[in-house]
């Protein structure tokens, strides 16, 4: 067996102890797939006063990043650690210093990629970053590597682990979204703060990770429609159900008539199909490629170990160099990438309408002649009677219908006298089929 | 762009069609991926006669193994006949003169894999064999390569698709075995001659493939239980769907108290769960690592345009050097590793029996006291009245019970007078729990 390699672990968080602890606990086996032993030969953290429960020695912490990037034994940086900024100075580091990067950062990735990208490069080493995305999941090698003969068609995932965890034990314990929300930080599903993770910007920035990989274009983030799962209720689940609908937070990147749509939004999935059986802190991901037809993964999004398991497998495949190969043939992230503009692409679709009304002659026939108006036919409608003064919902399932039309019609509805509060819209998922006929012969 | 890579082609049948076509219609997207175009060289096939439409001129295409082993410009031999010879050696005589291979072919493997890749690694080739074990699915490289720093526990899988196909649809139409096996040779899904896909023989030999790369023993697939499909009839599948299950022709692979424990059986799967809902013919595998937690893959086993995806993702693999590395540094199918005796290695678990009985007094104070007698005992039981003389089916879920307990008194109840015909005797699984808790913290 060759000479071991070390490496160096930039932050004990979660995941960086359980990156050190699954390097020593399973060396043997680890060994076995990289040809040579990975030793941590150094762990830099913020704060050296907190105690780590991790297997090494307390002179192997130190607290500058140039105690990694200037020690010369160290071939690998594993980047573990959240954020934009130290992150990105240190990545520069690391890579200026000739350290091939491991990363589970997503936000960097989403932020700076293309300039990190180009640094390695230009410095000839590789930026790898499978757990950056759906934790365990292997869905980077399974874009990157495995479907590389495939036009892909579309990247439909649940991607965030705490809105996943939130919006199912929501349905299942028929708690409210604020109780269960503290369960999920209880647990440890959900950060102190979860701003990122429910309003959909983690799911959002991961996407646009996936769409690069899948479809060869660089869309920043922010550009990607984004909507989170705050205002979601048991009522909208509840009437969800009654269609047959789970509601879950999906990302989607899908090619429209030449063009890309893409979109973070709380939808409804059509319950039995596996993106809406996906429950828990499980993340899952369907992919249509032309060849393949549908493909459709699920593990664990999260979690100390899972993303511990993506990070050494990542630092496995820098150290034997097949991340070397897929980074310089596949062009990942480079800053050359067509920039795709998606402003205005839109997936015609079914939508999920709630809208409080008040319970009196005309309503349904001024509502129904809006949408009627604006094009959009509806599928099925319910409205219960509740007995109770005050206003109902009404809750109608459209058939495919363009957003924007929709979105116009919701603002003339908003204005009617009858309409009491403001409508939820959710688009529909419903066409989980599968792709086998137009794929064989 | 490097010069581009030439590779030849044994066999145009519908894998070998699809590949080539692949090559040709994807050629941009391949190229993106290899960092170089791939060409199809030469394909040489059994019937020169028979018209192929193929984009291949015909003077590329001849008879001879030679025609591609002799021709130093080819440096990947694509090995796309299946059965053991001649494709046994066709891949010596490709090792031989210096190609890399690339094979979709799993018998060759579970056959021949220990003397293949030992002759492989002396001349210092790669195989690659992405496309042998659940076509489109990347699992090969899931298992070799991302989950690397996990100890797999579990294995199982739906591994062909033709069974699949048969019991899926035997389930939703409500037709018998015959039938729609008739069906699935019309519709191409099941050869001439199924006996492969139906018997478990295509699934055990797939399970050896995993199983090695999962455990790294050697089983020789003749040494793993299998039983095959052609038993199953509507009123098993209504009794199971009684109990809430479906039946499904499983392959499972487990650690059991140190040792393995694999099996191909047709088995009761909890309905809702994702093996259970895996129709057609789709093929499905969950693997369980203990850093990554449980892990599941959905996608298309067999037809031509998978296949061909899977194919292609190896040859791009051989070509930028990632298989080389795999091939390398993972010692695969290295005739050294250590076999593993599975014999008499037993999952405890439940069992669905069928006994077809005489409807009189005391026969089930006979059989559950057999079933008593061995250790056994009765979670559930089914018998319906029926109103017509002859034998009526006795059916019974067990509590957790050892295979061989379950055999012994099946034995012992088929020679009871109240006992007319033969029993049917399936393993349950129904364990699909997230492993989020004990692989947290």
């Amino acid at each position: 067996m060759s000479e071991p390699v070390r490496v160096g672990v930039i932050g004990l968080g979660t995941v960086g102890s359980g990156v050190v602890r699954l390097l020593a606990e399973s060396a043997d086996q680890i060994a076995r797939h990289a040809g040579r032993r990975i030793l941590v030969e150094r762990a830099v953290v913020k704060d050296l006063t907190k105690p780590r429960h991790v297997p090494l020695a307390s002179d192997r912490i130190s607290g500058e990043i140039t105690d990694i990037a200037g020690d010369d034994s160290i071939s690998v940086g594993v980047l573990l650690v959240g954020g934009l900024e130290p992150a990105r100075s240190m990545a520069v580091a690391l890579l200026e210093s000739g350290k091939d990067v491991v990363t589970a950062n997503k936000a960097l990735l989403a932020e700076h990629g293309p300039e990190l990208f180009a640094l390695a490069r230009a410095k000839g080493r590789s930026i790898a970053f499978e757990a950056a995305v759906a934790g365990g999941i292997p869905i980077v090698a399974a874009i990157g590597e495995c479907l590389a003969a495939n036009r892909i068609e579309s990247i439909r995932g649940i991607l965030n682990g705490t809105s996943n965890f939130i919006l199912s034990t929501m349905e299942e314990e028929g708690a409210d979204y604020a109780a269960v929300l503290k369960l999920a930080q209880q647990k440890g599903f959900a950060e102190a703060d979860p701003a990122m993770d429910v309003d959909g910007t983690d799911a959002t920035q991961k996407l646009a990770i996936l769409a690069h990989l899948a479809f060869g274009v660089w869309v920043p983030w922010r550009d990607i429609p984004q909507t989170g799962i705050e205002a979601i209720d048991q009522e909208l689940m509840a009437f969800a159900a009654e269609f047959g609908y789970r509601i879950r937070l999906v990302a989607v990147a899908a090619r429209v008539n030449g063009r890309l749509a893409m979109r973070v939004s709380p939808t409804l999935v059509k319950a039995g199909t596996p993106l809406a059986e996906t429950r828990e802190a499980y993340n899952a991901v369907s992919i249509v490629g032309d060849a393949v037809g549908r493909m459709f993964f699920h593990g664990l999004g999260a979690g100390q170990m899972p993303t511990a398991s993506a990070v050494v497998a990542d630092i496995i495949d820098t150290v034997v160099g097949r991340a070397a190969i897929t980074f310089r043939t596949t062009g990942l992230l480079d800053p050359d990438s067509p920039a795709a503009r998606i402003a205005g692409v839109e997936m015609p679709e079914r939508h999920f309408l709630r809208i409080p009304v008040l319970d009196r002659p005309g309503v349904m026939a001024e509502i129904s002649g809006t949408l009627g108006r604006h094009g959009i036919s509806i599928a099925s409608l319910i409205q219960h009677e509740t007995g109770m003064p005050g206003p109902v919902p009404m809750v109608i399932m459209t058939h495919h219908a363009s957003p924007a039309a929709v979105a116009g019609a919701l603002t003339e509805i908003a204005v009617c006298d009858a309409v009491q509060g403001t409508s939820a819209c959710l688009p529909v998922l419903d066409d989980w089929q599968p792709a086998a006929e137009h794929l064989e012969g």
